[in-house]
């Protein structure tokens, strides 16, 4: 493991080597000199919660977040608890990892329906349920506004100011929002929003913007520089908010999962520095 | 033409029948008893503007927009230039054809460019020399703020609140905007800046948003009643507004194209008394 210092706070979102288990992100991440993981829960799975605290304590890593929870607008009460169980299952397990981050994707109109008020409104009900059992075990809810071309199908949060509209409801502690590139860049309001969302923010993941966007639309996410983005302002943005944690990279991209991993990782540490860090 | 009460502020934006003339498509309203039509640039040059408004206004219709003006973003004096003596026609063609609303779609990031705050000043700073002239002719400039999935690409004015933020700099005569069902649905702040905007308002379009969207993202325009929208609660947030102008039908879609004509414009006029005029 190299020490870069500049890496110090760099975290690999596993979805990035989505072909990775878990041992072999960690692995991965030891040999590129990445700190800090960010870890998708099915891949948890597979080996356990224990074994994957275990596997990234022994590297020496930590984990930066949990992907993830949410999917709270399913309509009906059998859906409802059901939801909430996952949840809840997602509050252990990020616990069991060490991190107080699960990130929640909030979850997108139901089949068939046109109801967005409605769906919202289930997001901040169920919030008000889980977030007391996050915060006693010490975990934040870290909410996702998501690009608003992916409000139909999968999240009716869509600004950082509609995030943070829910989450001071609750205790800083208990409930976040994350600030992902991809989603927030084009967002006239994001500079003003960041600054309001201080110390709510739980989460900075990085990615650039493509276009064209592919065909399913959720791998239009790149590697930094090879969109439209210009990451120093937001990240200085997020700095300035008093966010001092990790920037995780998280990918989509059905040509950098096609790549050897360890050269996306060298690729995306290169990147990191000179788009991310650049003054 | 029938005189069905139900249509009489229905309007078919050209580009819904794309492979009309003018002629064919002012017939087609007619038939359809559609008492207006915005028109697009290129097929009224086909013919010219004079004879393209006398087709219009001999077939009793009115013109309810011009599509479009707008693409400011370019960088360097040159571009500049061609862009505000291009706008300056649209806005002569516009007077001519006996309209007041000039679509203005701004334009992206010019290739290679991460500089989104130059592109919007740019934006701002042509419409400072454009809104007089405007103004001189009848003709006012209707900002259109594009879903945020366009902004790298066609349009760095993402949302309604922005669109009234760089509007408001001007007289209501000259700067106005247009709602676009397709491109603020997802907003949560639509409400609100619906409200703000008022007399602002100066074209109301609708269509669906589709999932998944096709691989031109450009296409995911449906025909009311095929997405994720409802329609009744932002039209009526349109008419609380003030808004009585005509509710034009814009549809961008392959399959919208390759069905005939007549049969696109029935199905468009009984989907919106459905769809758009239902309480």
């Amino acid at each position: 493991m190299t020490a870069d210092p500049r890496l110090a706070k760099l975290s690999l979102n596993q979805r990035t080597t989505q072909r990775w288990s878990v041992r072999e992100a960690v692995d991965g991440c030891v040999r590129a000199g990445i700190p800090a993981i960010g870890l998708w829960r099915e891949p948890v799975a597979e080996i356990g919660v224990p074994a994957a605290a275990k596997l990234v304590a022994d590297a020496g890593l930590r984990v930066s977040s949990l992907c993830r929870g949410g999917f709270l607008t399913a309509d009906g009460e059998h859906a409802r608890l059901e939801a909430l169980a996952d949840n809840r299952r997602a509050i252990d397990e990020a616990a069991g990892l060490g991190t107080d981050c699960l990130v929640l994707v909030v979850g997108g109109l139901p089949p068939g329906s046109r109801d967005l008020p409605g769906a919202r409104q289930r997001v901040a009900d169920a919030l008000a349920e889980l977030a007391p059992y996050a915060g006693e075990r010490g975990v934040r809810l870290a909410l996702e506004p998501l690009h608003p071309m992916y409000c139909a199908d999968r999240a009716v949060l869509s600004t950082l100011g509609q995030a943070l509209d829910l989450a001071e409801a609750f205790p800083t502690e208990q409930v976040g929002v994350v600030v992902d590139t991809f989603h927030v860049w084009w967002d006239p309001d994001v500079w003003r929003q960041i600054a309001r969302a201080g110390a709510r923010i739980a989460s900075f993941q990085v990615c650039d913007f493509l276009t064209p966007l592919p065909a399913d639309v959720l791998l239009g996410r790149g590697m930094m520089g090879d969109g439209h983005i210009d990451f120093p302002p937001l990240r200085r943005a997020v700095e300035a908010a008093g966010y001092v944690g990790d920037t995780e990279v998280e990918i989509f991209n059905a040509e950098v999962w096609a790549t050897d991993p360890d050269r996306v990782l060298a690729t995306m540490a290169a990147r990191y520095v000179e788009l991310v860090l650049a003054d």
